[in-house]
């Protein structure tokens, strides 16, 4: 692992690392905000995922989240959205190979080599991050913009006990009903759409749903508001009585506008369950 | 004047305009954030310039301004840093022609066609604002990071009366005996150099000095701090026992990390001065 940059911010320090990705087979890198706490032992840690077109930079620049990390003392991991580099397997669109991973693991060629960010997130990032850094792994919740709410949903929602709680600003909700979704689970996974369901936060919500807290934020002016189907998961909440709580934003859209404006919801929601864990 | 963006941020408005200058000769972009007051009637504006290589958008985006501003009811002006376009003189280095306009109105050719900033910033885009937005013309503060840091402070010492109060991150202070200051003077004034002293926030201060309070902050480890030149502007501060604070900020650098940790200071450092004017 590499020091990309390091820089003070609230107290605490922004870093950004690279190092080369088993899972992904390739080079990634991420940025960290590790809070002034973590000087003195473990701290909780509050994964963000990116959405479309994003690397590890554009929340880690544009959301205002350590601010309120650094005021509740807990770390921020930003991971890139995708694998990269000239011999990964890409695609002219922007919503389709390098900046959309998807955060599933694929199948499918010639995505297969590369494209296992389920695996890179849960798994290797995430022992990398514990081994080499103060961080809580009893303490982790996770949260997403877009493709990355999609992500923070889905992978909460698959790894039981893990998360604390989960949240996401506009995420796409229900995929394999969505342009912004069916497309790359065909590419990605195959035509079967009995696979695509499993990466659905609608479907993983009207199933076994989330065993925590839940927030999440949709702006009413959101430019791809079609695309992102918000409609399937409330209702999945509300069907299931989720511990949760779904709100519509008056005349807020997509932009990183909207989460710099809501973020500090998003980060004290994650602190009162990341904290009563081991109250 | 066109309307490039608007998006809802912090309950106002983060918009972005464009419009053709006179002074500049070529068309400009600012971004303008309105706080949810500003549909009561006038609000008080803090003018925020930015540095070298930036445009209207990095502060925009990066320096987590509107959170503070939306809490204190004031307006964000966020400027472009030079004139730009094909035909706009220009130079291969990053300091020097576009984007590098140094907020002072160039004399010599081939940079006094365009450059002008001194004269947008205080006369065009000014009137333009205070036509079209609700802006209290009576209630002004002005803020800069580097290249506008010594925009802010200079700007505002020319100006008596006009601003309440003035701050700066990191800024260069000093250019008349700085490689960040020397070759642009020569270029935008020529080799006179009792031209430049009228532009330099050492020779301001340490002469007529600024009738309001100031704030400084700049970073120990600010990787340009040779460049800044901080000590000549402490030292006019103390000398004249100008009403202001120089604060060196241990382990900080020069990055937008360091503006968005002490961005909540320097907003309600400047609402104290914009609502004392009234009261």
């Amino acid at each position: 692992m590499q020091t990309v940059s390091e820089n003070n911010c609230f107290g605490g320090v922004q870093g950004v690392y690279n190092h080369t990705s088993t899972a992904c087979a390739c080079d990634m890198t991420f940025g960290l905000f590790m809070p002034v706490e973590a000087k003195d032992g473990p701290v909780p840690v509050l994964w963000f995922l990116s959405g479309l077109t994003c690397t590890h930079e554009n929340a880690m620049t544009k959301a205002g989240a350590q601010l309120w990390a650094a005021e509740h003392g807990i770390a921020l991991v930003f991971p890139d959205t995708s694998p990269r580099g000239d011999d990964v397997a890409n695609d002219e669109a922007y919503d389709l190979g390098q900046s959309a991973g998807f955060y599933i693991d694929a199948t499918q060629s010639p995505w297969a080599t590369h494209f296992q960010m389920q695996s890179y997130v849960l798994h290797e990032l995430s022992e990398l991050l514990f081994e080499n850094f103060p961080l809580d792994e009893q303490r982790q919740s996770i949260c997403g913009h877009s493709m990355g709410g999609h992500g923070a949903l889905t992978l909460a929602m698959k790894t039981p006990g893990r998360f604390a709680s989960m949240s996401a600003f506009s995420p796409i909700c229900n995929p394999v009903q969505s342009d912004w979704g069916r497309k790359q689970f065909t590419a990605y996974l195959g035509a079967d759409e009995s696979e695509w369901v499993k990466h659905d936060a609608t479907h993983l919500m009207a199933g076994s749903g989330f065993n925590g807290p839940v927030l999440v934020d949709t702006g009413t002016q959101d430019q791809f508001y079609d695309l992102l189907k918000p409609e399937g998961l409330a209702t999945a909440m509300v069907a299931r009585k989720q511990n949760g709580t779904f709100r519509l934003q008056p005349g807020y859209d997509h932009s990183y506008f909207f989460i710099s404006t809501f973020m500090e919801d998003h980060v004290a929601f994650h602190a009162d369950a990341l904290y009563g864990v081991t109250a």
